[in-house]
């Protein structure tokens, strides 16, 4: 165990600091395959190089840096690099320079390393740019085909097959890589937490049981427009009204569930201020702590938005835009990571991960350091230097734990 | 009197008919200042002409078509071209056909027209690109500023000023126009009813005694952006929630004090499905039949808004957009309106008018013609061919009442 990690995070963390940085905003914009990604891959790459890890790109665009010769039964850890728009700095980047310090302490440990250990900069996770979250990892295990990622397209036309081919990536070669999945024993991700749980226990890392179940459904209200001036109350058949209902249903009732519900995004036709809106849509952001609530749960608030609409002379239609199902991760896995770290708080997220992605393939676990503010997807996410520390220290254990027998 | 006029409405109105009409929707999309904008404009021009009008357009853009030298006491007609968006085909329209129909009935009559007669196209009265109504009458009233006015911006970032140069409005000649005013002995505006009340009451045309005051305020409820799959409610603070519950505290307190209250545009930041909002900014437009109804109502919902708000940790604050009084029109003109017509159905409304503008200047008066749906700023509009004649013919007496001798 070396002493001077704080100062040594410090250094690396620098070397990332002003990648992608809006001034403008404080926060980043590293969105996959553009120049400021290209930038981050440079870094992982030098970073590999400079410790004599073996440097691959994966057939699906993921950075790949292995101790050792890769082979069955390879620990692997690492998370990504991209952001959210104007996302904060942890999110993704925090997993990847904690890899790097973390195989730092497990080569300076007493013990040899008898696996294969790699981490990983899977591609795109965010998905802010094409749309898709964890395009990397859900090309690797076959669950997002390879036609279909390359016809998806960012806001300024550019498929996704342009954007790879330009940053170099052969195309040809996307898909499902079994001997890749096949050299996977683990994969243990560290993620800054993205809620205040760890703060209210009081501790700096805790371990992840699972992923809640979650989708994403479109409530459309479609009424009359008219001039929000001359037609009386009672001749309105207002989209806006049943729609203010189901926001508050949808918060009641997951007040009441233990869940989490937002309307977060909304679209109102014609959206002028003197007339009466003919449609009103709403996107349900949706996430329980099992599959049976959340079904229960979307079945309730969509009763009620039909039951507010009709109401007011209004037609409710409601489609599941998305559906995940829930994530278990690995309970042997998980027990050998809790006895590497001597016990710390477990619990479960309601956001995805690339480790989520993986767990239907290859025993996968998630490690979470402590986030002050509990404020995500924005630069508001907050870490205490000690918090950020003790991270990499839990997941230098875990790696020796799995690694070294 | 003709007997064809049911023909040569529908001939008129059908030379109208696709200018700005959109296939998509059904409605027009006749906006200020564009090429479809440019289209009307000939189309006026070439009536005016067409039937030995003088052509005019006065120095606020809007287009006069004079029948005798214009002068002191003259009796003017007239309404609108431009739409909402999607709006229906005789918002503003019907005023201008039927004013030309009416020019031709009175001309066709015994009795001598003894005053100057006009027929005016008020430019840009919706204000659907600029964000203003009645630009052209307020203008040329003096109610909006000339560097207010060129200002004025469209979504696309052209200025006001810019637009009506393009569209060879010399810009320095803009302002009030007490000269063209001195002309206006008295200004009849025909419009297509807004609402039900002429339907109810079974009678094809009716007279305005007055507008509604009304006014938009924004509310805006700022929170805080955070991750909709990891952020406890209890941490959130969610703007999209003390909007609901503005919207419904709008509707409820409005039906009790007879008013109209809506909220039809809507502005969420950042508007992503995964994300809690930052901001969701909500316009009001608010309408009652007496201003001290008006400013009790907008308090109520502001104390509403604010306490809502605090509840949720969001804050809420409230901006008057713009405000506008009670118009009662000039009860001489009613009277003799009235007498023309052989007494119709007196009522008023929540919308405003060019007519509007102009009655705290000059005399001025409205014709309602019966909407058989009620819906208004719509395709939704509707109206009997024999509701279409009568309200000519009722425009045509009003005419003849006042401007011959």
């Amino acid at each position: 165990m070396t002493d001077d990690l704080e100062r040594r995070f410090d250094d690396l963390w620098s070397s990332l600091r002003t990648i992608g940085l809006s001034a403008e905003s404080g926060g980043y914009r590293r969105f996959a395959w553009t120049a400021v990604d290209d930038q981050l891959r440079r870094w992982f790459r030098e970073q590999a190089l400079s410790r004599d890890l073996s440097y691959k790109v994966d057939r699906n665009g993921n950075q790949w840096a292995w101790l050792g010769v890769p082979g069955e039964g390879g620990i692997v850890t690492g998370s990504h690099l991209d952001s959210v728009p104007d996302g904060g700095a942890y999110d993704g980047p925090l997993g990847i320079v904690s890899a790097f310090l973390a195989v730092d302490e497990l080569r300076a440990r007493d013990r040899p390393v008898t696996r294969p250990v790699a981490i990983v900069n899977f591609a795109d996770e965010e998905g802010a740019r094409f749309g898709v979250a964890c395009v990397g990892s859900r090309l690797l295990t076959g669950v997002l085909a390879p036609h279909a990622a390359r016809a998806l397209t960012d806001g300024q036309g550019v498929t996704l097959e342009e954007a790879m081919t330009s940053a170099g990536v052969d195309i040809a070669s996307l898909g499902r890589d079994d001997p890749l999945l096949g050299h996977i024993g683990a994969f243990v991700e560290l993620h800054i937490e993205q809620g205040r749980a760890l703060d209210d226990v009081d501790a700096p890392v805790g371990v992840a049981t699972g992923i809640w179940p979650h989708g994403r459904w479109l409530f459309a209200f479609t009424g009359e427009a008219n001039h929000a001036g001359t037609t009386r109350l009672a001749d309105r058949r207002d989209p806006m009204l049943p729609f203010a209902l189901t926001v508050l249903s949808a918060r009641s009732r997951s007040a009441m569930a233990g869940a989490l519900a937002t309307f977060g995004r909304v679209r109102v036709v014609p959206n002028a201020t003197n007339g009466i809106a003919s449609r009103v849509d709403g996107w349900l952001d949706l996430r329980a702590s099992d599959e049976g609530t959340l079904a229960t749960l979307v079945q309730a608030i969509t009763d009620d938005a039909v039951s507010a609409a009709a109401t007011n002379g209004v037609t409710a239609t409601v489609t599941c835009e998305s559906s995940t199902p829930a994530v278990v991760f690995d309970e042997e896995l998980a027990a050998r990571v809790q006895a590497a770290l001597g016990g710390v708080p477990a619990l479960s997220t309601g956001a995805g991960h690339d480790a989520g992605i993986l767990s239907a393939h290859v025993p996968a676990a998630m490690l979470f350091v402590r986030n002050r503010s509990g404020v995500s997807h924005s630069p508001a996410e907050q870490a205490d230097p000690a918090d950020l520390v003790a991270g990499v220290r839990a997941l230098a254990a875990v790696l020796a734990e799995l690694a070294c027998q």
